[in-house]
């Protein structure tokens, strides 16, 4: 790297091509990152046209904007000409308005319709994801034909690995692997070739939707209909694993209580960070602060039984625990499309049979850490036994209220329409918690009625 | 799906062959799905052999196992041999060892040292997803010897959109797009076309690893090499979109605080469910109970002052959703590569000053709540603003220590060679609940030194 920045200062640029020349176009963009912003002006003018386009599309997009301030028109139309239909909407729909315009004049009239009408499906639908560049062959026309087609007009394709075949109204009828033509006699028919089994995306829909349709079919690239079946375009499953790995990003970041950063954790700015995760945080805490309620309510029961309130911790982060675990195996399921929103009443079974389980053995545990304790201890006083039952009796109720609070928000959320994610683990958790005390004093009172209160 | 029912009640395997003609192979595994175990062995008996093959690729796993049981030999080894290599070593590497050494037996020759070979790769490596099945070329032939030697060899290649060029000891030198040999003068030789730049994985690698290449060079398919750099086989990004679907599957699961289920919510057995589940939570509950000790320590406080218990699930709770928000945000940026283990102390100052805002906000809120609240009620007694300092104060100090110990304990974790993802959500939460207190009662002591205690 310090060869580079050696031949940068002496503006070498014999120097400089010789050193990119066994580079990769993802390593040119990696090695431009760490260059000064003069610097990477110079250097990206030095590549050779072609070359500048490909590098181009692997900058991250703040660069990409600092370079189409920095470099002459010509050079601005020569990428955005150049660069992959999807890759350029991308970068179009995360410009600002005025930029986009600007942007969308330097292209060539054909590019420029391609690109307007990619803007036009709605932002995270498939439509956004699709590329133009696919070749589509008629059922009429011979192998030889095909090829000949192919050998003309496949030089911007973004695969060839499969054609298709569509009917005189551009409906799509089949997809033919490229490599059954390799093989296929000169003069055989296309009609021939076809078993009329296609599965294919429809625009609209949403692009997370593509990610299970590619995971169930093992497929590298899908063509994408508009309503009425006319093929349109294709998506190919790199961008689906960047959909796919930025869903899971955003579904973590929100099953861990903080909303969706949207944007990397070194490089999103510190107030927006604070902003994203503030939220979250005051809206815990609101709903944290009727624990406090809760508490005042019980104060009369604390004041004559201190013992009470030393178990209120272990007790309420069970019942938070216990439905962190079972929201976040739910959102998971849900999003995956594992479980579907009609599966509600199977996971309620199954979740309050865990419940009961888990919070068995909870409860177990915390009644013989009361009553061993209880030996050697006079801490517990001497209703250590009530004591001990109130606490394992509350573990078992509230383990199971929170496993099945917990599994059945996402179902719930979903339903109204909401991210199900939203119902992320501390949400669920200060949920728990203010019933879990309710549950608590109850037992309590129940228990040691007579005897403590 | 009922046509097929009584086709297959009926036995009439005209009319079945017929529904079946236009279905893909991934339908007509799910198809199978909803027959019953006798219908799921006689349709499959009556696809045809090359169709079988297909489906059975799509089937899940427990119904493939049944179905080697209930078929003939023949139609296993028909099956096995037709299918894809990664798909195999997969089937293989999980079924029992017998199952595994009788089912290898079927195998021809070739087939059997193909799986042997994959089987050798350590388990979750990339030669574990490997196929053997791709197009290598010598970098000394024409277009012509190319493409003649792709119409004889290429049926069985995974993907035939690039091809591979190895020198006569079998290294990789370069890859090339099998349409620039379409779109090639047929006299041309093979070394004119390359330019030596050319991504690969090493089969020893973590498959995980796969996932940040595939990410950044947007391709659909990578050689893979062994160490000393021949190539032996190539992975593809559809295998790779599962690898980064299951991983963040398991990272969810246990950033929500469980183990990873490694199996569909819906199909996974009851109780090794509550295993994986009952394991985390026993952990926790114990951590946990040393929040009962440190109450127990701080009991006289109590006594002298029940006002202090009353914010104890609102303290605690807080220091606990900041440190699952810190801890899930750095494990997924850990994970997909955006903050590496050096990246340690600017992570650390991030968190120090996002601490210290947040707590901020929180401990302002909590003031006045307690303040405002003392205007309309003496539940918070003569001392009121007192204990409002007290929580604000605490709150500030706790959400700090929550965010600091929060974002460290992933870093702490995958230097000591562990999954950052063990430090989940609630691990986090419960590890901050009993410093929490001690920071609360520490500061009430502070504060209410000679007024309440």
């Amino acid at each position: 790297m310090s060869d580079l920045a050696q031949a940068l200062m002496a503006q070498d640029i014999t120097a400089i091509r010789t050193l990119m020349k066994n580079w990769t176009p993802p390593a040119i963009a990696a090695s431009m990152k760490e260059l000064s912003q003069k610097d990477q002006a110079v250097m990206f003018r030095i590549l050779p046209r072609h070359e500048a386009a490909l590098v181009f599309e692997f900058l991250d997009r703040a660069l990409q904007a600092r370079l189409l301030k920095a470099l002459g028109q010509e050079d601005v139309a020569n990428i955005l000409n150049h660069m992959a239909p999807d890759d350029r909407t991308g970068l179009l729909e995360e410009s600002p308005a005025a930029v986009t315009k600007k942007l969308l004049e330097v292209l060539s009239p054909q590019e420029r319709e391609v690109a307007l009408s990619l803007l036009g499906y709605p932002k995270g639908s498939i439509g956004r994801l699709m590329t133009p560049h696919y070749v589509a062959v008629k059922q009429e026309w011979t192998v030889r034909e095909v090829l000949d087609y192919v050998r003309a007009h496949g030089t911007n394709s973004e695969t060839l690995s499969v054609l298709y075949v569509v009917d005189d109204n551009g409906v799509l009828v089949d997809d033919i692997r490229v490599r059954e033509f390799l093989l296929a006699p000169h003069n055989r028919l296309v009609s021939d070739m076809m078993d009329r089994r296609c599965v294919k995306l429809t625009a609209t829909d949403a692009a997370e939707s593509a990610v299970s349709v590619f995971l169930s079919e093992d497929r590298k690239a899908l063509p994408v209909t508009d309503t009425s079946g006319v093929l349109i375009g294709i998506v190919t499953i790199d961008d689906v694993l960047k959909i796919a790995e930025n869903r899971a990003t955003a579904e973590i970041q929100k099953v861990g209580g903080s909303e969706a950063l949207d944007e990397p954790y070194m490089s999103i700015g510190f107030w927006r960070m604070v902003r994203k995760r503030g939220g979250w945080l005051v809206v815990l805490f609101l709903g944290e602060m009727l624990t406090a309620t809760a508490m005042g309510f019980f104060e009369g029961e604390i004041e004559k039984a201190v013992v009470l309130a030393l178990f209120v911790p272990l007790i309420i982060s069970s019942g938070g625990n216990s439905g962190s675990q079972a929201t976040t195996l739910v959102i998971r399921a849900l999003a995956i499309g594992e479980v579907r929103l009609a599966d509600w009443w199977r996971v309620m079974r199954r979740e309050i049979l865990s419940g009961l389980a888990l919070g068995s053995i909870l409860g177990t545990i915390g009644f013989f850490r009361i009553a061993v304790w209880s030996i050697f201890s006079k801490i517990y006083g001497p209703h250590w036994l009530l004591v001990a039952l109130t606490v394992g009796v509350s573990l078992v109720g509230i383990v199971m209220w929170g496993t099945l609070a917990g599994s059945m928000l996402p179902f719930f959320l979903r339903r109204l329409g909401f991210d199900p994610a939203t119902s992320s683990a501390p949400f669920v958790a200060t949920l728990v918690d203010v019933t879990g005390l309710v549950i608590y004093f109850s037992v309590a009172y129940l228990f040691l009625r007579g005897t403590l209160l």
